[in-house]
């Protein structure tokens, strides 16, 4: 740096959000140094000048490194900056959401409801508070919840997802209607899911591209 | 700072926005030092870390110290990261977007139209690009554009101001129902505008509250 004043700290949080037992859940991964050792925290880490391209870099090489995955779905949140959200200094935090089908269990990581977390270090209540908004929101009018689910879905199995993140039910007709006429869910060719017992098979489903699909209005408040 | 390893630059810069001529337009200013001496950008600056309580601060400061003046609204938009944006270093701009009636002409600023902008430094481009975007797509289900607007408005001006901002005309009749049914604005008791030559003098309204109101749908898209 060649500053003549002092830089802020600059790091990326993500809020890493799946469904666990059926209700939308933020992964916490226990700090192993200070400030807050110990404690329960979103996956974060500061910006690495030398190696993250850019701030999308440093949000998937904190996933990576951290978690040991890559997120099929990660975007912007907001940033979190000021003099006292971080004891070091004056610090940046630009916070990222990512949503993955899973997440494996693995020592010193908890996989939390978030409607039911305990009051997390920094301001990270209040990132993941904002993020979990977000994903309510963005999930009336986008196919956001699908990146809950795995490669392969039935259309049942959608609609729970996103009854599961909205928090209201669904009128099984329209919301099929819907996924037919916004076109971001496809039949995978001769994919069926067959149920225990003498249920009739289910199509299965995919995205039909990797990317979020934003339907222009409200289709499902 | 006490890390072993540099830390971005952290900056904000402010997409003001305003209605100039009846088009949405941005305020750009000419650059007094490098990079880019004596082009027009972004009204920007470093956060400063023993004056900015946190980020907001900063972009209520650049635009105190560069524009004069205080914006009505002002909302973060996203925050733009790398290694490549900035050749004094990797850099990161928080962006905000302001929005306010009018802007006095000054040397050294301009106005233009934001669908008339030549290339500017930086990214600077895109982040107009983004600001517009979000603008314009929130203008059709939220009281963002009467932030456009001074402190007092007839119905018509509001809904000329909606109709430059989406860039599409309303109806009249179903407009005055949704601004009702909404209550973002209200009569000024007593208030009247009276038109030149013989017209009937129009009720002048007001922002029921000074934070934006969302209307849960896009009513006016």
């Amino acid at each position: 740096m060649r500053l003549e004043f002092a830089s802020p700290i600059a790091t990326v949080d993500v809020v890493l959000l799946t469904l666990a037992g059926g209700v939308l859940s933020v992964a916490l991964f226990r700090r192993d140094k200070p400030p807050f050792e110990g404690s329960l925290a979103l996956p974060g880490g500061f910006v690495h000048v030398e190696e993250d391209e850019d701030l999308v870099a440093a949000a998937r090489r904190v996933l990576r490194d951290k978690a040991g995955l890559a997120a099929p779905y990660l975007e912007q949140l907001a940033t979190f900056g000021g003099r006292n959200r971080d004891e070091r200094g004056w610090s940046i935090s630009v916070a990222y959401i990512a949503l993955v089908p899973g997440i494996d269990p693995a020592p010193g990581r908890e996989v939390i409801a978030v409607d039911d977390l305990p009051h997390l270090p920094f301001d990270h209540s209040r990132i993941v508070e904002a993020a979990v908004a977000r994903v309510r929101n963005k999930a009336s009018y986008s196919s956001l919840p699908a990146f809950l689910l795995g490669d392969a879905f039935t259309l049942d199995e959608l609609q729970e997802t996103y009854e599961r993140v909205l928090g209201h039910a669904l009128d099984r007709g329209s919301f099929r209607r819907q996924v037919e006429f916004q076109g971001f869910a496809e039949p995978i060719p001769g994919a069926l899911r067959h149920p225990p017992g003498r249920g009739r098979p289910a199509q299965l489903y995919r995205l039909a591209g990797k990317r979020l699909k934003e339907f222009g209005r409200r289709m499902l408040a």
